[in-house]
C-alpha cells in the first residue's frame, strides 16, 4: 500500500563525543524514507534550497523513494546545527537556519494524494492540517510533533489530534501536550483528545504502544555505541510505517510487528552519523535485528513440574 | 532451598505527592523479605531497636519470615525520612539516622549458614564480606550497594564483587562504580570483575539482566498511580530470589522468569506506601501480574504469507 511521508529535509551539522559532521543529510522525512524504504516504496514531499547536493535526493530514489514530491527552492536548504553531551542524553541546538524551509506549502502531488499510508513529520501543524486537506481516503495517519509546536500552536495541534490515527511523540512530548508526567496517563489523555493509537519514544528506554485494547512496549534495542542519535525517532516512525504499509495490516499483532520494526530501524540510526548507516544495510540486517529484539524480551512463565510441587 | 537475606530493618518517613508516613515499616531487609515470602520461606538477618514494633516483626513471621536472626539492639531504630519529586523521579533524604544499625555487625544464626540462596542488601560492603564469611556454600549470592559505597569503600566492594553471582543496582549506581555512561558497557566492566550476572534496574523504564550469554529485558509494569517509589528495587530482588530459591533453577530461561518476578513485585511496592501492599496481595496476585508482563512484550515476528510475498 502505498505510503506517503512529508517532513524537513535538512543539512545538519552535528557534533557527538565521537565527531562530528557539517551539512551531513538529516531532517526527518529523510530519515523516515531511509528507513521505511528498506521495507517498502515511499512518496517524499519536502523542500530542498538551490545548494543541496542533488546526489543525496538521487541516492533515496535509487532506494525506492519517489522524490517526485520534492519542491526545489531558490534560497538556501533547512540548516540545524547542534551538539550532543558526552552520555548523548541531551542536545543544544546551536543554529537553526530555516531558508526554504521558511516558505515551505506541501503541495501533495496528484498521484500521491490517494496515499494509503502518510506519515506527517514534525512540522507546524497548520501545514499538516493542509497535507491532510489533500489526502483523499487514507488508511492510517501518523504524525510527529515537538514542544516548540505544543507551546506555541495547541490549539491547531488539538484539533489535528482529531484527524490521525496514531500521534508518534517522546516522553516529554507527551507529558508536555497532556499536562501529566505520567506516561499511561499521559498516553490515555491523548486517546481521548483523537487518536486511536499513540507511541511514546523513550529514547534508550524504548518505546511504549498504548491503544485502548492494550499496552506493549519494546525495549531500545542494546547497544554499546552509539554515535550520533539524531533522527532515531523519525526512523522509528520509517519501520513502524513501512512495515504497516508492506502488510496492510493494522491487527493488534501486526501493530506489535510493526513496532519492533521501528524499534530496529531506531537502533540503526544511531549507530552512524546521518543516515549513513542505512546506506549499508538492507532488509536481511532489519530481519535479523527483529529477530535479536525476539530474544531480548522472550521468556515462558509456564511453571515447571517442581516448581508447581514446591509450592 | 533455603534463602537468606542480611540487611536494613527502618523506620521510614516519608513524604510524596500523594500522602505521607511517619515511622512506618522500612528497609531493605523487609521490602525484599515481604516480596519474596510470597512466593517462599526466607530467613531474615538484622538489628532493630527497642522502640522497635512488635507487630511489624510478628507480621512477618506470619508470612514465612524466620526472623530469629533479628537482633534487639538497646538504642533506637535505624530511621530515615524522604521526601519525592512530584513526578516521583527525584527524592531528598531529610534526615537519616542510624540508631542500632550504626554497630550492626552481622551474626548470622547457626542454621542460617547453610542458606544456598543469599540477598546482601545495601549495608557497608565490609559487612557484605563478613556475612558471606559465614555462609558455607551457597548456591547464588545477589548483593545490592549504593553510590555512598562506590565512593566512600571503592575497594572493598570490587573485592566483594569477585566473591558474588549477581550484582543488582540501578543504573546510576552502574555508571559509577564501571565509569561508563552506557549501561551495557557499565555491565561488562561489572561481569569482568567478579559477578556472573548484572541486573541493572532503571525505575520506571524497567530492568535489563546480562550475563555472559544473553541480555534479558523486562519494562515495568505500567502503572497508571504509583504511591511512593521506596523500597521498589529490594522488593524487585526479593522476587527475582524469592523465585530462584523455590524453583532451584539456574538455566537461562528460568533466570528470565525470575527477572519478571522481580518486575512484578517491584510493581507492587510502589502501589503503596510503606510495604503495605504486600499485606493485600498472594501468590494468585502475583502470578496474574506476571501473565500481564507476558502480554506487554509478547511479538510474533514470524512473516505472514501477505508480507512475504509483498516483498
Amino acid at each position: 500500500m502505498s505510503l506517503l511521508v512529508v517532513g524537513s529535509i535538512a543539512l545538519d551539522s552535528v557534533e557527538t563525543p565521537f565527531g562530528a559532521t557539517a551539512d551531513a543529510l538529516g531532517g526527518s522525512a529523510v530519515f523516515f524514507s531511509h528507513a521505511a524504504s528498506i521495507l517498502h516504496p515511499v512518496q517524499m514531499v519536502g523542500v530542498v534550497g538551490r545548494d543541496f547536493p542533488s546526489a543525496a535526493l538521487e541516492s533515496l530514489a535509487r532506494q525506492g523513494v519517489d522524490v517526485s514530491g520534492v519542491v526545489h527552492g531558490g534560497g538556501e536548504s533547512f540548516r540545524w546545527k547542534g551538539k550532543y553531551s558526552y552520555d548523548l542524553q541531551n542536545r543544544e541546538t546551536l543554529e537553526t537556519r530555516l531558508g526554504v524551509f521558511a516558505e515551505f506549502d506541501p503541495v501533495i502531488p496528484e498521484p500521491f494524494r490517494r496515499a494509503k499510508y502518510v506519515f506527517l513529520g514534525n512540522i507546524d501543524p497548520a501545514l499538516q492540517h493542509r497535507v491532510l486537506d489533500q489526502i483523499s481516503e487514507p488508511s492510517l495517519v501518523a504524525c510527529d510533533t515537538m514542544n516548540y509546536w505544543i507551546h506555541g500552536k495547541r490549539r491547531v495541534l488539538t484539533d489535528l489530534l482529531e484527524r490521525i490515527d496514531v500521534l508518534l511523540v517522546n516522553d516529554s512530548e507527551a507529558r508536555e501536550l497532556s499536562g501529566d508526567w505520567n506516561v499511561y496517563r499521559a498516553a490515555r489523555w491523548i486517546l481521548r483528545h483523537g487518536p486511536r493509537m499513540v507511541v511514546v519514544k523513550q529514547g534508550v528506554y524504548g518505546a511504549v504502544l498504548v491503544d485502548a485494547d492494550q499496552i506493549f512496549y519494546i525495549p531500545a534495542y542494546p547497544l554499546e555505541q552509539v554515535y550520533d542519535p539524531t533522527g532515531a525517532g523519525d526512523s522509528f516512525a520509517g519501520g513502524f510505517m513501512g512495515h504497516l504499509a508492506r502488510s496492510d495490516d493494522l491487527s493488534p499483532a501486526n501493530l506489535r510487528r510493526a513496532m519492533v520494526y521501528g524499534a530496529a530501524m531506531g537502533s540503526f540510526a544511531v549507530e552512524q552519523f546521518s543516515v549513513r548507516r542505512f546506506e549499508e544495510i538492507g532488509v536481511a540486517e532489519v530481519t535479523a535485528r527483529v529477530r535479536e529484539f525476539s530474544d531480548l524480551v522472550r521468556f515462558d512463565i509456564d511453571p515447571e513440574p517442581s516448581l508447581a510441587s514446591g509450592m
